[in-house]
């Protein structure tokens, strides 16, 4: 079979490659082809693999091209993320919405012209849930909770959302959207999101870095590994639609945690010396994002595939570090590390 | 003030600019200038009034050319109905989607230049509901029920609905999203909508002529009289934004009844002979988005801002029959009236 991640060269992009380069098949049947579009190239890893084609440029420009190749199914993940898509409307919408819009109907006219139907995983976020006077926001959402964006990123992931259950049911394609849960611990270097502290939190002592929390001590919030991620990811597109139940969004499964558990967790797995690296200084824009996202999450659908949310944020922690270890950059990424 | 209505020429359009035209203000504020926009032109006697200026034409060409008008207020009422939407999916994008998001980015662009945001009160449509396998309709939808649109246009619409709020929230717009309920009776001929039989069962009879009801007597569904429909428009526009209550869509007012109970009341109003000229022969594709649709709705916020539904459906049908003797067709749209 052949597939296509978008934003196949982005953090949980190349994970889900590698995860999918390792398991060979999908859904039982081999894979033969997996086309990786992003603006960047993908990792040399994973262009060494023969099954690999990168497409590099802007999404926007290779939909037609990459609708045209025969594919059996797309894993959508590409995304300006929520800090860009407040400081650019403009970039938001084009990278977010007309991206998505142009992939959806470049796939439509290959199914207008006879192909089957592409089978389609759509990452949306938690970022669609929101509170909004007229309908305040519960405790903990779950699958049915009525989402009110209060981002333009939330705002957009949800109208993909309702795009690609249309397109689904007109039979174009056939989706399945999935709200990811923050993903943490991302590698790297922080990016525009506004979540990117929830990772920063914990990368940066590991490294022997300082960090700066912007959001108070309590805030609560639903994350998730990626390797939990991405096995949701997989378990979706290998769901019947049966399984799935219906056409709305999903949401994948969370750990609900606090920044105080997550610094916890930092001194349990790695001590109070590199907790201490941690600092709070209040940032009134990203708190300002933050506080307008949900504290927790249920995944009542996504149990009933047989997933579940990382058992603890240790386990998280050493997930990461042990990622670490088996990468390239893992010396340098754990020097504030004392074994 | 300067005011556009799109879909100026429409049914709810036509009768909205006439009820604008007659009060002479809005929100205390004179009308100066009511702008028309529409594919077809405005009727004559709104050509008439010195204040209104007609743009007739393909709503998506002229949405930039619209919004460098001094504008107030608009009121987006514009749309492709249900039944050409499910026909055509590019015409339901287009018309819909496409020409919603063009009016919101000229009006984005004004203000970018500086101008202060117009008021915007868009017609969404309780079309936005229906039943999932992962979330159950409910037997009435409220402003909270989560929608599950199964149709392109209620996913269209549901789609504007958070465009329309996250505008307003960067402050692009100060806008209002209305769903409106199944506005009946609607005068003239039956168009292609799928509601369009629950204003041909009374239009028709009351007409002398035979009509069809393509679903079962017992169908339950929320409707509105024009007259209540642009008086919702009309305080949605008025109220300030804490009386709007947030950004998510309101529901307008409904009348909940099945098309048993019009059918008595069209009897009630019109005796058993007129009655007796609707015959049920069911059709499958009709019945088959009707029964997708909510079988009634509450909306508690319109009552909050003393809005309410029409008290029963023969006062509907009154109204129906007042307008059509003062209009220029009305004799021939009673002639199967005896009186």
């Amino acid at each position: 079979m052949n597939l296509l991640i978008t934003g196949g060269a982005g953090f949980v992009g190349a994970r889900l490659a590698r995860a999918l380069l390792a398991r060979g098949q999908l859904g039982g049947r081999p894979i033969e082809r997996l086309h990786l579009a992003d603006q960047a190239p993908p990792r040399p890893e994973l262009v060494a693999d023969a099954r690999v084609v990168a497409h590099t440029g802007r999404l926007l420009d290779q939909c037609e091209a990459l609708a045209a190749l025969p594919l059996d199914g797309v894993f959508h993940l590409a995304s300006a993320v929520s800090g860009e898509c407040e400081a650019d409307f403009d970039l938001g919408l084009r990278s977010n919405l007309d991206t998505t819009r142009a992939l959806l109907d470049a796939l439509r006219q290959r199914v207008q012209g006879g192909a089957r139907p592409a089978r389609f995983v759509f990452s949306s976020s938690i970022a669609v849930f929101g509170p909004d006077p007229a309908v305040p926001l519960p405790q903990v959402v779950s699958d049915d909770t009525l989402p009110a964006p209060q981002t333009s990123y939330g705002t957009q992931k949800l109208v993909c959302e309702h795009l690609v259950a249309d397109y689904t049911r007109k039979g174009y394609i056939d989706g399945r959207a999935v709200r990811l849960m923050t993903v943490t611990v991302r590698p790297g270097r922080p990016n525009g999101a506004a979540s990117s502290f929830f990772s920063g939190i914990i990368r940066e002592p590991l490294a022997g870095e300082a960090s700066v929390c912007p959001v108070p001590v309590e805030t609560a919030h639903p994350v998730s590994s990626p390797a939990r991620t991405v096995e949701g990811l997989i378990a979706v597109y290998e769901a019947s639609r049966e399984q799935f139940l219906g056409r709305t969004a999903m949401n994948l499964p969370a750990l609900n945690v606090t920044v105080g558990q997550m610094l916890d967790a930092l001194e349990q797995v790695a001590g109070p010396a590199v907790r201490a690296r941690v600092r709070f200084e209040a940032d009134a824009r990203i708190a300002g994002i933050v506080e307008r996202w949900p504290r927790a999450a249920r995944s009542p659908r996504a149990s009933a595939l047989g997933l579940e949310g990382d058992p603890d944020f240790a386990s998280v922690i050493r997930q990461y570090i042990a990622d670490c270890e088996t990468g390239a950059d893992g010396e340098q990424a754990l020097r504030g590390l004392k074994r």
